[in-house]
């Protein structure tokens, strides 16, 4: 669709307003039950990189954000000064763990996909679209779809220890 | 949390793997009971851009891509430049309009805040929230959380046409 034919989809502004001027879309929350677990899959298999870490021991919770650091960026060192920086960063992934899920039977967290659905995925898009499905193989990564199922054979889905759904795409 | 010490949290990779050079956390998806509601909601409210709609009329649903046009980009005009720019940008808003929904009585969709729980929230950051809070008051916008709701006055939760959450904090 043209990029005038999308301005007149209704309900779409005419314009963005001058006061979002600086709005970023920060983050996606998703709750886990084992952070140990999820860190691993989004840090080794995916190669998210842990940016931050929030302990609420009177709540028993702690928040994991993850990101792709973007090229010829440096995280801050400082606490601060990295809080500030993540917080105009587009694309962090929050990891919620309520201390104690790790330990639950089965499942604990509802992916959205079947009733009731709501959310529905996040995607990671990838220069090499079968390289990286391979890889996911060959990690024993747990496939919703793969490349060769269904009419759609430029995207996968693959699952999070949760059974989040992943989408992965291709960017070149 | 330093950054040696968020490296030795368990679970953490010790470093990103080569293979996942490239990788975008691309984009959100949930699903809306109403796609005008919606499209109003996200561009008017808080000043995403319409960057692409596909439709499937056989299997009677819709895509709308929202994002943040990064500070002097451009969107590009033709379809399938403008389809691999997007898969490369990370912070795309992805919404799903199952056609027919927006004529239901009452909720569709589930935001994932009671049980079943799992998806928690989307965040926007903004450059002044007081300002934004502010407007999204005087827009009419529903709220989970004030700022000054609560413990952390640094941060609110507006919800959207479907109620899922979306946080609001500050990115500057």
């Amino acid at each position: 669709m043209t990029i005038p034919a999308l301005r007149d989809v209704p309900g779409v502004a005419a314009q963005a307003p001058a006061e979002t001027t600086g709005f970023v879309f920060n983050h996606t929350m998703l709750r886990v039950k084992d952070a140990t677990a999820s860190l691993d899959f989004y840090t080794r298999v995916l190669g998210y990189q842990l940016i931050d870490k929030r302990d609420f021991a009177e709540a028993q919770f702690s928040l994991y954000f993850l990101a792709y650091v973007p090229a010829g960026a440096t995280v801050p060192e400082d606490d601060n000064t990295r809080r500030l920086w993540m917080a105009g960063l587009p694309g962090v992934l929050e990891l919620t763990h309520n201390h104690g899920t790790e330990n639950q039977d089965g499942a604990v967290y509802h992916d959205g996909n079947s009733d009731p659905r709501g959310f529905g995925h996040i995607c990671v898009s990838v220069p090499d679209i079968e390289a990286a499905c391979q890889r996911f193989e060959a990690l024993g990564v747990t496939f919703q779809k793969r490349l060769t199922d269904g009419r759609m054979k430029n995207l996968a889905f693959i699952k999070d220890p949760d059974g989040y759904w992943v989408e992965i795409i291709s960017n070149a």
